[in-house]
């Protein structure tokens, strides 16, 4: 049968989004520390990463990632409180997502070509 | 506080996707009883629509539209009972996911910017 995943958005009445792609972003941040490897893990330039990471602060109350600069290594950036707590918030929906909706799920599956 | 909406996106392992946009697509189908008449509700092409459909059909095991040709009216299409059922399930999983993610979501609202 065939096997079928969920992603879920975020729609905000201005128009603006926060989507698995975002989601992923943001982890991949909170991975690589950095912008431009994070970027590079998910084959995207590093100014759509940037264009996406600027969009996320200026949705929500607080930034989503606190950066540092100079210092041996170059500097970092790290993902805020708020950063943490939205992929926490996003996962946690999702979770309950799957679960209440199982046997929608199965009926799903059944309509699907296999 | 910033009001939220939900979307969510059905992923299958062949990559393919279905999601609100398909789904608005069929909804307009079954109330307009065209492809041209829903496209252009949409602000959509035909042949971007009639694309969407053709992937959906292609996607699940039956079709989700039948079209009759001729006649007084020159034909009309409908949706079938997949098509149907599809968006009967999307809409039940959407509104499981509302409802089970009700606490995140009021956690989600107080880190939009007000």
């Amino acid at each position: 049968m065939a096997e079928i995943e969920l992603s879920i958005r975020i729609d905000l009445e201005t128009g603006e989004r926060i989507g698995p792609g975002r989601i992923a972003l943001l982890e991949a941040i909170g991975k690589t520390g950095s912008i431009t490897a994070a970027a590079a893990s998910m084959q995207m330039s590093y100014y759509r990463a940037w264009r996406h990471v600027d969009e996320l602060n200026r949705i929500l109350a607080k930034p989503v990632i606190a950066s540092s600069r100079g210092g041996g290594s170059g500097g970092s950036t790290t993902l805020t409180p708020v950063g943490e707590r939205i992929i926490a918030l996003y996962h946690s929906v999702q979770e309950h997502t799957r679960s209440a909706g199982r046997t929608e799920f199965q009926s799903f599956r059944k309509l699907i070509r296999s």
